[in-house]
């Protein structure tokens, strides 16, 4: 348990000579309990504390239950160096960290009345003050250092203890970041001056099955001596994490694995496939359109969350029912009639037909069945036939991908961008 | 602690009285510290507790550690009523779940030759049998009877003892789900008979700011002297928690919300809003096309995951570039000049052009400053001009949205479907 942390005594170091620290997150909310997947204030904390040399180690999510809150805080701060709690500070009624953390830590609440001024201020000229609201927020826990809220009115408060450090903060996640980055961040640097920064190499990779990637990633683990290596696969992407950045072994990991894997091997770290098909593009002074039916707009979403997209991608046509194929796309109704709206020969067809449109270099069709209907037969579920249409040529590739509607629509994004990728490094400069 | 677990008198009830008894989740796995959001297996398993008739009072993450998956799972069993782990107990050697259930529980694991057999059994016909990993699959800790994996081999695992459930299920979520549906449920239900479904009222709200929202809750909830409500926002749709469904209360809150809140309000419990208007569409035997551009292809990813989306979606162009809202919506070309890009008159062009071209009864269309650069004092980061075209008319609407790129393109698909709400539930039957 932190005992008699004193906040005058800012930036003495807590651990003096400990490397990699552990670190737990706790996310406070009666909502975080549900089934759906909220927040994301965890795992911005976790890549935050474990770039700066944390070992995250626990994540616990709590609802807003006093006795629960207590229960858990007090357990983290007697384990960890670094707890950092979010959620549970605002105003209304079902709020409860302030209170958990006052009878957890014998911590009673005083009224600080220059926070109470300062909420103040940061509220005339908006709607009526609420006096009653921004008295709640105005609580300091004893031993506790406010930190300014940038965005909000619940500041951040702060506890070094002997053992550890104790961090609360908003629930809010613009609110929460904007603490952290002004306020916790530094003073966490500052308190564990061993810190290392602890960035795990991350090698990406697309078109290669999970299980061969698995095997090539124990492999090149076990000739190092290294152990178990983290392999995460979402939708067609796979990252090996090869282990802490400029160490020997892991580059010697990663010449191994680039080795095996080629061209496979689409970037590292926090590269994303729609970022290094639009760099590729860039450098090749190339552009790109799409045609999407089965996607519905995913592709082109994809292409178009990197800012600055606009520069090589041109646009792209929604084709999803028939009408859309053959007048946006000028296809001709016998092909659609002979080869079926899921066919490579459409899938080529739209492909070339989105590059001559949008006067675009290249161009990407997708067609297919997503589901859950639809299959058959000759179709099956996950059947999804991808253009690729240049200057010169064009291929269609057939696809059959598993899972349900949602995944099987990732996975098609994700290879059609993958081919766009291959093209332009087999070929590069050439439309 | 689970003491003296019997694992032949398989349905007893452990409770015979408890109503809405606690339960934990836990999650094992390095890669589930990491930053990104992964797994989801946590709140699937939270949604089905959470039905059943369970309060999901804690979810923990741990990592691969012998010592910290021991004291969290004796922790949980020891305060819980019901706890599912998931995850660690692949055939690698960092799948550590059942050495800590050894270590924690004092239950040694003794190998099974009839699981053995089943996983031989599974893998004929398959790749070479990997006999260790079989090996190392088929034990089972004293006191857990095992769970058949239809879709998998490590076997889930349950224990009974006076205290609680403990469950571990493998952390791949098909297998997880698989287990937990063929094996899990019903042995929950039948050792809980006391259970009773809890299935909260939600109500749906778009179209309204959050803080507003929040306030009408409060208040109507203080009107049926219930607590304080749960007020959830994600990108322009706020949804608020009434309540146990069937009560008198909830009933009584929700027709006070709908009264304050009315068409704002769009839906109940699991609608999402892309299915209202598909909904609406199909009722109205109306159609819908779109015309893109911050959003390149955004809205139509949302429209079409609903399936059988086609039967009112129509289609639609990704105008991303200058040429693409030429050429393919036939915008001219001193309209764009005179308004510019980012216009209420371009985004109510686009949506009279994507109708038309489409042949569809109804255009959206869409164009802003996304982010993150692109912003100016006259067009500042965030604005976006949302327009609709019917047969009859066109509306075109100014929106200023707040965040990074990504909410504020997810901010404007939201708004762009709300248009389309609003105007078919106003002006039924009308193009």
């Amino acid at each position: 348990m932190l005992t008699g942390g004193d906040p005058s005594s800012g930036d003495q170091p807590v651990k003096r000579v400990q490397k990699n620290p552990r670190a737990e997150i706790v996310s406070i909310g009666e909502e975080l309990l549900g089934e759906g997947l909220r927040g994301g204030n965890a795992e911005y904390l976790a890549g935050r504390l474990s770039r700066l040399g944390f070992r995250v180690r626990v994540k616990t999510t709590v609802g807003d239950d006093l006795d629960e809150i207590g229960a858990v805080l007090t357990r983290a701060v007697e384990k960890m160096d670094c707890v950092i709690a979010t959620g549970g500070l605002g105003p209304t009624g079902d709020d409860q960290t302030l209170e958990a953390v006052t009878l957890a830590f014998q911590a009673p609440l005083r009224h600080s009345e220059s926070i109470y001024r300062r909420l103040l201020g940061k509220r005339q000229g908006g709607r009526p003050v609420m006096a009653r609201a921004l008295r709640r927020q105005s609580r300091i826990p004893d031993g506790f250092v406010p930190l300014p809220n940038p965005h909000g009115t619940a500041p951040g408060l702060i506890r070094k203890g002997k053992e550890g450090i104790l961090v609360l903060l908003p629930g809010v996640p613009q609110e929460m970041k904007g603490i952290f980055e002004a306020s916790v961040h530094s003073r966490l640097a500052r308190s564990f001056p061993a810190l290392r920064p602890n960035r795990s190499r991350v090698l990406k990779i697309v078109g290669v099955p999970e299980p061969r990637i698995d095997r090539l990633a124990i492999q090149a683990f076990r000739a190092e001596g290294q152990g178990i290596p983290t392999v995460l696969a979402g939708c067609g992407c796979v990252e090996v994490h090869l282990g802490q950045k400029g160490r020997a072994a892991t580059r010697r990991i990663e010449i191994r694995m680039r080795g095996k894997l080629g061209i496979a091997v689409y970037g590292v770290d926090d590269d994303t496939l729609a970022e290094v098909v639009g760099r590729l593009l860039r450098q090749g002074r190339q552009s790109l359109a799409v045609a999407e039916s089965c996607t519905g707009g995913m592709l082109g979403e994809m292409i178009t969350s990197v800012p600055g997209a606009s520069r090589y991608f041109f646009g792209g046509v929604i084709a999803y029912g028939k009408r859309a194929k053959l007048e946006m796309l000028t296809i001709r109704e016998d092909d659609l009639r002979r080869h079926g709206a899921v066919s490579s020969r459409l899938a080529a067809a739209m492909a070339k037909q989105s590059r001559l449109r949008f006067s675009a270099s290249l161009g990407l069709g997708i067609t297919g069945i997503a589901g859950p209907g639809g299959g058959s037969r000759r179709h099956p579920l996950g059947e999804v036939f991808i253009g690729l249409s240049w200057k010169e040529g064009a291929r269609a590739v057939r696809y059959r991908f598993r899972g349900a509607r949602e995944p099987i629509r990732r996975r098609a994004c994700v290879a059609a961008l993958d081919l766009v990728r291959r093209r332009l490094i087999l070929h590069p400069g050439k439309g």
